[in-house]
């Protein structure tokens, strides 16, 4: 007994595809050609159901302008609904990385849309003389615009998860600032010990700088709002009778909820990846910054004995097959290569949009693959970050009160008082000796010891910052 | 006879230095360490005008605090004004690649501001007992702070100059695409033929295009607008007093005209590169979109006869030293490599913002010069491309509207009428027979003679563009 | 009633996991620890062998040094045969993107193989006083030397694919290159009409770039049979007594029968990822390459009626969901985009060396993850551009013969008979004119037309390259 | 009065140029065409050299195959050998950045060369009728092949240069492996202490490492010396008669000296920056090496006192204009810059390599400048780390040793004497108690003294490296 099959009809002929399949022969056609890296579509929830939003926005349009039967439409519309209610993902198969600036991925959805659409009007599958993927769930669309207007849809989704994960991780941070407001501690440049600070400040600090990038981030999803929807082929909005855009628009942002605008020029808008270049670059900034900071979590938990013994970050697992009792800052580090990934990208996007030639970019679907990857994983990295790092860390107080006690970078509180010169004398002869600032400066009467006191109260140095006043 | 020279004294012991050099010891020791790429950093004219905006603001804050005498106030805003006014250029010296987060530049500023006030109060240089390098050029300062503060604004003013230079690039654009407002042409989406459109089209994209980033690069500007004089060594404002963050700043900002605003928080400030970070990716971005707009230059204007030959460059050098006659793309292909180095500098600046460590980033130096040269580059590039070649573009009418007329590409307007599976099939024979579109859907009786003829009016499909409507 | 678990136990306490689970605690933390990517190791399955074939051979050096009783080596080595035919695959659970150099990896191989054995030796699951995951699964190592040395097996065995799937490519090329191998055409560089040539010129050049690039590649794979085992922790060997370096590695040569050389300096080859920094940018040549031809083949189809139509890629789908028989390149484009994804992910393998600290690479996981894409990725692509694209590819020979014969370029062979001067006057008149370069010669009387006749002869233009003589 | 001028003729009609200038009508236009980047070609003397090298050896070719007269030859030779001398440089003026795939170089090459010629033998500048730059001097050449040949040749010049300063910073750290060979420190990995080792291990790593990297940097410069001359236009060899080319490469080969080869197939190797790729990804993982070294140096001599502090970097100059005594790890620093311009260079090559189209690459141009900058700014990186950085370290012996009597890591050697186990609970309450690692083993009765003192001898215990066996 072979497996039932129907038969379907394309450009270049026949061929047969399962009988229960929701897909038809141009997704049949296009697993065969991209077998690149067994990843489906459907691994990418939140386009699969934009492309439903798509469709169904465009069927809604198509009726209101009297080009589709309502009946057709109402299929259409109920198909798009379950799509995006979360049933028939698992008949979008294409490969992620296809040929074809999207093409099989509409195709796809116009397959499984059609087919649905006609079991709920009554007919087999396949029977497209009743409802045409392309005549009747594609009308009056190309996937030049679709592809992209879906792309845009899911990566607004995708990247108010990440703002929300970022806002996690940002009061993690906050909280430990608050919580280590009077912790003294040496700051440092350039690894050598400077001035004092409070630990407070210094993971105020990355809450401030996460908060900058939410903000940055904000500002670049706003760009991929614009859509082309209603540019068909090249721009020209061929075949998309007056009034369709802005139909299919309003209906789309009603469906998503997305304050959805029309690109002002749509034949530029159609080969223009640029708001996908500069999300991408908001994104390595925000990976830039977290790796940073990872770097510095890992520094000051370095230890336990021969680190900077700083602060501890929690155990979350033990950190050597040989090595017992040793533990690693194994969150900071996977967060640092998420951002490393995130890096390579960025690369990845920046080559594909140059790539474009002409009226149309055909290499957006390696752009999907890497803005998904790099939000998604990013969003998981901040949130592990946060949950099973920061929430944990601890201080350790007196290691770290001890540093600045000891430091010669107190010396640089003398400056105004007793030159950079002389200074720099007490700081060499302190260093050479092992001494202490003040023992010096006292032996050799450049202050006397009152003034000394209250100049070098380590409070008063940390706690002068300009931010403060 | 050896050439005079005066003593100087640092951490370090005593060095000679040039009797007639207006730089001391710490620029001659970092003239022997860096001796990196050769170029100094005078070739920045912005940074060094930077430098001593800086340093007269601090001068002027310090002098209103009560810090300074107004005597040395005076002699250091003098030479700063001299400085700014383009003189003593030549005594900045250190090389730009430099370890410590740009001490030796700030070294090298405040020893020729010194020398300089020294000479204007009647002393011989090198005698800082009247006036002092760090103690009163640098007072309240530290690199940490001055540094990126100077680099910011030298940022802002190259960026300006960029601006500038994408808008008369974009006009040259625009102008064209009014001139070829009616020539039609064939679309093309993956390089194949796809529907017709005009030449203005195509150009007015790419004049959009840089509209599009023109603003981009305005908001990415204003983020560098953020500054942190006040901050000193590490964000916590040591040995800045009350009152000088907000004076230095409000003197800075009167002296360089530009809306200077304090950053919230010093310590994150300090350490932050975000805003370049942000800046590069920017700047990337138009470089990918140049690097596309010249290669859809070079690609339109491929022949002379074995080519596509719709438009042509003009000549502006014999393009072989062995084909004769030939003449190349080159002011395009010029414009494509400085895309490739400004993508390469974001790299650059990526892993440098990655590097930072604690409360600096120790590695600007190299950030400023990735930046300046992708600003500067950029601007020559747009420059360039605008006056040498696209003012001078022609197109080949007649040959453009002969492939409108012979496309098959014009069948897509028959789907609305015929079907997309219908219209499959004459586009199926055009190709395979080499006939027109037009006879086969009359001589399959698929339309009559008179709505076809409406239907195909190239200008009818160019010109419905959504965005027209 | 709840699902069956055990207790085990570690640094951080008591956990139950599932009594069914071959995984152990270690595993189960690593689970939880690391959200991120959702792509288990399992998914790696060259990785998976690797890793049994390292603890095979280790178990084997043990037995041999008397260090472990032959009854558990015996049951190691059976659960590591089945792991290396394809058993417990399913049991690799933690995430392909983890903290920790991969020791969640080690540790889930560790106690897979161990719980595994404790069956084969009739003992239950977690019973680990009789066989323990790390005193005996892990006896004499490290995740340290385990885990590099696993991705360099994992590695060699990808490459091999690779090397095979650029070997079909390369003679579909070449066997294109002799199918053309009498096909005039024009060449051109700077996409201007150069001087003629043979399309089997052209294609044969794509075959020869490929069989550089697999010496490239065989080399660079050389490099990565030099493993670390018996370096424990930082290289020093510590627990790994005399002799058992040289025999784990004799053992793990024999079992994968790969020529693996032990490193001479352990410290320095426990801490260096060069030979990944290497194979990657290796894998990045090829991209470029790879990508270059593929812009060539889809230039060269351009068309069909308003390109260069000078060669056919065989249809594999429809191309459009709104043009009618509109079919586009889309093999070349998949793998263009595959190639941009391994460019992004040397500057991620780039970075993750980079970050390397002190005696160890934390970040060795993500560059297994970047490495194995873009090995299988490019793997797939050349498979799919052989079988899909170049072997199908036909010529248009009249049109390229049409170029020829109406270039201008002819006049280039004219050089040493007439002067670069006249040449380039004769290239002027013939472009200005629409005249033929030989007419004109005649007309001009500088050479006899039999002279001309002999010169001009395309076969003899294109036929004299120097290789060929 | 006006400067004299000469008029000189092309394809875009007359202009005068400069009567004493050597270059021509040619470089005029190019240096109107290219404003770019202000650097002209004259500073790259390696260039400069090698293209006289490569027009002395095309004409004694062409002399040995009688299509250049005797005195002609005489006369070029005579003038590449003055400019190989170091004469003339400064007339080689174009931009190093230009579009034209180095058309402009070569054409500047032919008129100083053509110019110098005309002097020598008895002509004024610019009477090409008795000796023209195109005719004579590029006689049998192309851009096409006299660019990439001379660009191979000047980096196979400046890469041998790379490769001295590299064995002079490995022996810098061999020196240092030496002097430190005793001296015993913890090992890290992931930053947490892991086991003990001696410096010598530590710095000899870094020694290996660029060991390593030398073989690497030596076979790919081997790549280089595959040259294309003789390949013309597009490596058809058109207007290169039978034997031209391999006289041409002999010739080349005794002029300097080096061994290179002509490519099997020139048309491939006229198309393709294979090598250039190749030398960038390798002169890439150089950076990437280096650049973690110098981070290791910086982490260990962090300090002074509430860092690692475990070596002293030599002090160059003052660190800090605000901190006194503040020495910062300038050199280091740096060279870290340094690796990240390289390793964005390598994009820039990249990105050019990818976008050859056809029969030839035209962004040649700025693959030289972005590896010559990376081999020439890595050659000084080398030179400053060894003698300003590496040459003067010296190690704190008593805090090293104390790290690691004070150690919990210690208690891995007894892994295989009290199990993973046991261990792991001595190890904990070593970290929660502070208390010693042998003092906890000997309360529990774990082991005998005499075995344990013998077992945690931290000479021992660092000395046992597997490859010390």
């Amino acid at each position: 007994m072979t497996a039932a099959t129907r038969s379907e009809h394309d450009l270049l002929g026949d061929r047969e595809v399962p009988a229960d399949a929701y897909w038809g022969v141009h997704t049949l056609r296009a697993t065969e050609n991209f077998p690149i890296t067994g990843t489906p579509i459907s691994a990418y929830p939140h386009l699969i159901e934009a492309l439903a939003a798509v469709k169904e926005a465009a069927a809604l349009a198509n009726e209101e302008l009297g080009l589709l039967e309502p009946a057709k439409a109402a299929a259409i519309v109920t198909a798009c609904r379950e799509i995006r209610g979360g049933k028939l993902h698992d008949q979008f198969v294409v490969d992620v990385l296809q040929g074809g600036a999207g093409t099989s991925t509409n195709m796809n959805a116009n397959e499984v849309v059609a087919n649905r659409a006609l079991e709920l009007l009554g007919h087999a599958r396949g029977e497209y003389r009743h409802l045409h993927p392309n005549e009747d769930v594609n009308l009056g669309q190309s996937t030049n615009d679709v592809y992209p207007t879906a792309v845009r849809i899911a990566t607004v989704r995708a990247v108010h998860g990440l703002l929300d994960a970022m806002g996690v991780l940002q009061e993690a941070f906050a909280r430990k600032a608050r919580e280590f407001h009077d912790v003294l501690k040496m700051g440092r440049t350039q690894l050598q010990d400077a001035v004092p600070m409070t630990l407070g400040q210094e993971f105020s600090a990355f809450a401030v700088m996460l908060d900058e990038d939410r903000s940055r981030l904000a500002e670049a999803v706003e760009l991929i709002h614009e859509i082309n929807l209603g540019a068909t082929a090249i721009g020209t909005g061929l075949n998309a009778p007056a009034g369709y855009a802005e139909s299919a628009r309003r209906h789309l942002a009603e469906i998503t909820g997305l304050p959805l605008v029309t690109a002002a020029d749509l034949v530029e808008a159609t080969q223009d990846c640029g708001a996908f270049v500069q999300m991408s670059g908001v994104l390595k900034r925000i990976a830039v910054k977290l790796s940073k900071t990872c770097n510095d979590l890992r520094l000051l938990s370095s230890g336990p004995r021969a680190g900077l013994g700083e602060i501890n970050l929690p155990p979350v697992q033990a950190g050597s097959s040989i090595m017992p009792g040793k533990v690693n800052p194994v969150i900071p580090e996977v967060v640092n290569q998420v951002a490393f990934e995130v890096i390579g990208n960025d690369v990845t996007v920046t080559m594909a949009a140059e790539a474009g030639q002409l009226q149309l970019n055909a290499f957006e679907p390696v752009i999907l693959h890497a803005l998904s990857e790099s939000v998604t994983h990013l969003r998981a990295a901040c949130l592990t970050l946060a949950e099973r790092c920061v929430a944990g860390i601890t201080a350790n107080t007196e290691v770290l009160r001890a540093t600045v006690e000891n430091s010669i970078g107190l010396v640089t509180a003398l400056n105004p008082h007793i030159g950079y010169t002389a200074a720099t004398d007490i700081a060499k002869e302190a260093l050479a000796s092992g001494r202490g600032v003040a023992e010096l400066v006292l032996e050799k009467g450049l202050l006397p010891a009152e003034t000394l006191a209250a100049l070098l109260r380590p409070e008063v140095i940390a706690g002068t910052g300009a931010s403060a006043t």
